[in-house]
């Protein structure tokens, strides 16, 4: 059976992927030795990539390893090569509640934005001055997939999917402190919406929430 | 030492509690053999007090030994004696995210109100349709203590917080299920609030909300 | 404002819901009186509704209320009107891993279905037995949206997702026992996929899934 | 609509809060960028601000762009303008259980000052040694609102609350080790209090419990 | 080897027990049938023993087995033979906070009397109204091993232990609801208590704590 | 591809799995309804089989249909056909910790018998009186497998892991209350047990742990 | 109301507690700054105090302000006076599973005779090589109370017990990793004990179990 | 009684151990001193035995007392003497699923190989892209155990026990983010595994899990 390439005795590249999901691989470099994540480098450079979680000695390998590799070092992604695709189908609006999730709200952003898809990002609208996202409205309701980044209470999906007719991505962060849990809190939050249409994904999965989001609105 | 009177061998009354703190007694019957229940409204017949989370056997031991007693059956709160003070202090405003909230909502409702003050109850103005809740704006400014209750998300109290100047007590209800954990999902949302100027109690102690928004509201 | 109608005390029915978010209410019915349940569909005879998690006590009022209404006893779901919409958009395919978690799987299934969709439900595929799975790897591909059911380890959405190109919405249910934790362990194993693409609802939330499936398969 | 500023693309300050909730903006600085807080800190120079949970490389900085900004390092809070408004309202007490607990309850004193209050804190006085608060007991019956902070046990609450007759903001604090489990179990503590008239706060959120008590003194 | 005695093929009887220990067997009997009950007391007939959380009708059949067999049933504790020994060591005091907790306390009451000490039980002393507990403040000092049950908060083993000089039981109870979880939040109140001096036993188990006082004060 | 056959529209057979894996289907039954049952009972009449966790009424129904079915009320579980496998490879060792763990231990000790092997069962060996699990030490030391099944404490394996050359599986059961929170405590302490050569299956999986050891001793 | 002594505003020293209680101060200097934690020493100059979890600095600041104290780095604890009581009452026995778990073994052997006890450790000595336990069987009978500590499994107080007559106190640490919770596996496993006759304290809190174990032989 | 040797007052070692278990000692050196575990290493330089979880320090000072020993930094293992025995028994399979479990995967390999084992480690396997999986089927059908080690979802070993006749030991790792707790949601999965025959071990348990796999092929 094909589908896969070997790296070394570490790694079976998913090369496959791209033709059967439509979407190329990303790298989960958390984890990985930076030797891992060369090998893993070279060996897609003639494919396209995501690298996520990166770390600053990883970053300085994959400049080396794929000069003008494109690095966020706020949403710690690479991307390969630097220019993303041209947008195809609808828009991801990305929605954050406080600017401390900013970081994982940009991993979302670049995600949907290197998987084809046209972004916008609106910082710093949460509940506590709901007035701040009702002047949204219309975007809101225009968009065709919305990612919603929020940790304390998480409670800002619950509202904007009250707003909105297109699905939501509900992407917990681990803003907060205390019982909040690193994140625990707000996603309890979000699996227990009372407005419907929330998908939830991982405390923090930037990565994730911009997949999903590319996916739901890639047609529109 | 004084201040307390013995009933039976099981409990100790604090007769000194309405002198100490202001409010009457409370008694909470979960738990309690219908006996230790008569036993106690004996004691309690020429003062006033509340029975909190009493059973069916209860009320109808409770109406033989303490005629005229106010039981009302959904909050499962009885009151004695039935004739609330008359109103003092400023006014209680309790909102509810759902209509399966109205148990506990209303049980913090006639507690405020056997505490001595004027209440108002809005039930059904949850996140999921926030113009419901806006539509309210002005008497969530007026209030002078608002009970808010909610659980699955538990995300109204934010909400509610970020429109008003006074205090907000947070009450979390079990409604809800799977990850919802029996109300602690709406419990560490409004923990976790984004907005300030929330006290949080127990889930479904509605008693101890409408305690707490009584004590509040004490002074107009 | 407008937007919502009062009924009686206890609810403010969001009347405003079909126009801004595209889809009809939805009751829930767990923790209401059957009179509210009543008063309820009186309110919403002239318009369309869906009434979810319904007692046999609900089931048989809402027959009296609603001549003609659809009642799905597994499901405990009820529809009305009876008659589902033309179907319009793509169609959502349901997978769920074992034969306990058809109720779950068909609340999902007929809300989707009363949304508006075309619906396909496969059931007992679960990756105990790959080959089960595998053998449809064409209706997979061919979906546009997924919902995948599962209890216990919660591992097929994992393996969906990995060979799906549209979207896949994970639905846990409280199908198992002891470590098992009500669905806990389906819940984590979902949010924590290794494969994107996956949104995730609350734990035996057939109705959320549904929800978000039909809107993801809005467009074809 | 208005009542925000946008600040670069990464805040939507709250401007319309001092007048429709009473009290000034507080800037939450944890996760925030140095340049972040010194773009916020510019934004509010008219205006007056809290900033929470402020690192040392923050402090510096605010030092620079508001100059005579007052820090507090133990309590991690700046204030600007340094100079607090007038007293006003009634008296806010703080209590805490050990010494460890002090920097949020200073948090939670400087807070209430700066919102209006005139406060008084008493460290150390927690239950092992009953005589220490029972010393204490006509503070405790004058004041207008009580703040108690407490880790370990988060017993003092309970007791102080069954001295008290004004509403006590329960406080739990990560103080402690093992089971303490980072403040939970003083939090479960605090919640499940047998005595009424407790508003908890999540752990050592010193400016919640301070806003809080503000709040609730607002008026004598 | 010997040391036990085998029933049927379901129990092997530690009949060295007492010898090697200084206590007799107890017998827990939740989730054993009548009959493996029953063929359990016919093995001790000639020994001692106590049969804890005895269901109503292993009680009926512990009664027809061993004729005037000691059964307390809100306790749920049978003690063969009736007749406690004669007491020896120290006293037993047990404190528990609410009336609720009776049951729980009692079972510790008799089982401390069992194992041969004198006991005393004093109910509803929580430390909502702390003056109730102080008017005992010399049985406390006076005591050789005192147990004390709470539910709730569980605050009282800290504020009795910093009043006493022999070990405290902290024996948690289930009263409570919400996030009382049973028990859990009054047992890590007891973990975490700021007073030393109290060795905590499992949720309900007031046999363990009446075993654990009776062997502290066995020396007087 | 084949391999599985259809029952209805809620059942695929994994027909494959006794070639593929070695042992026959086990249906769980737990949430599936007669009908279910029934269906899938005339599916496997001419293979063999085994029903775990088969309520009252499942297993009257699979009586009729399956006349002659082994089936042992206690351990919930029945066997098709009723007569075991001649036993072949080595033997297996079920100890349990006390009397109540019986019916998950007797899941465990059948389904190893009719998966092919010889089998013992010790019961009420737990660590509280350690000679009665040291006078089986040269059979602990003759097994080829051993499954331990302990509630409470479950300090059982880690002590009989210490004693043997051969691999042992650890039961966690429901067996305790309060702080044991369903097998959780017990569960964590196989899991963390100092002594190597413990495969931990879920708690009262009996069924799990029989089949594991049933591979284990496949070869003598 | 006398009994304490303020030290600067953040203590108030118990100074009636060696009276109350029978035994010396302690001072938890987890969270202090080495001024408070010097302020203190001052204060208890002419008294005798135990300080716990002293950290590098702060040991180095109790060695000057009080010449000669007694300090073990491992443990992280200081007596003073240096010169421990002569030993009253019975003997502590302290058994401790790993070599990992000698630091808290040794706060609550040194805390016990600081507290006017004799004692013993013995490390090394856990359930998986129950051969290396069973040959201190009669130093286990002998002691009159003993302390188990234990970490992982958490397994070695349950066997404890039941060869002792003497109280055991239960001690679990966080040795361990994973699933062990930093103790919590251990800490329930010693609440779950199938052994009567244990008391837990705090997970790593050796100066709470050398307190209750000085206590409970405080007489022969 | 005989059967360890005491080194220093620290360790008790377990001589007995390889003829009463068939396999040689372990030291865990997480939380020991080098001094201790010096000691420890000149106490078996006769014989033989493992030490994991070793830190680099320690590492250091293992390679001077004992030279030539073995160890993987990576898997942080050191094996004395540095010959693997002769591999007898059948042999172990380790599957992992993502590169980033490789350090633990590689510590499973290297204790079933210092057991006795012949070992195949494979990489990378893990269910997102399962054709990778499936190209080993030949593979899987022929170990005689077979470790899996998987982290975020940790759903492998499910699928990979669908495939094997032979037991599969499930090795959860911490490796994931968010709503994984470091481990825990792996743990889960792997328990509430749908197919039979895994035995699971403590997260991170790389030794464990080699121990076990090498026990259960001890016989080919």
């Amino acid at each position: 059976m094909s589908g896969f390439e070997q790296v070394g005795d570490f790694a079976h590249l998913d090369t496959d992927r791209a033709q059967r999901r439509g979407y190329p691989e990303a790298i989960y470099c958390s984890g990985k030795s930076v030797e891992q994540v060369v090998g893993i480098a070279e060996a897609v450079r003639e494919r396209s990539a995501l690298f996520t979680r990166v770390t600053q000695e990883q970053q300085d390998a994959l400049r080396k390893v794929l000069p003008g590799i494109m690095i966020d070092p706020v949403a710690r992604l690479a991307a390969w090569p630097a220019q993303p695709p041209e947008p195809s189908g609808g828009t991801v609006l990305i929605l954050c509640a406080g600017t401390s999730d900013l970081p994982v709200a940009k991993e979302a952003e670049l995600t949907a934005r290197y998987l084809g898809r046209d972004t916008e990002l609106i910082a710093d609208v949460g509940v506590a001055g709901i007035h701040r996202l009702l002047s949204y409205t219309e975007k809101i309701q225009a968009a065709d997939a919305i990612v919603v980044a929020a940790g304390m209470d998480g409670a800002l999906p619950s509202v904007v999917a009250g707003l909105a007719s297109c699905p939501v991505v509900g992407l917990p962060t681990s803003v907060g402190y205390g019982a909040g849990q690193g994140g625990v809190a707000a996603l309890l939050t979000m699996l227990n919406a009372c407005a419907p249409g929330i998908g939830v994904v991982n405390i923090d999965n930037g990565y994730g929430a911009g997949h999903l989001a590319a996916q739901i609105a890639a047609r529109k």
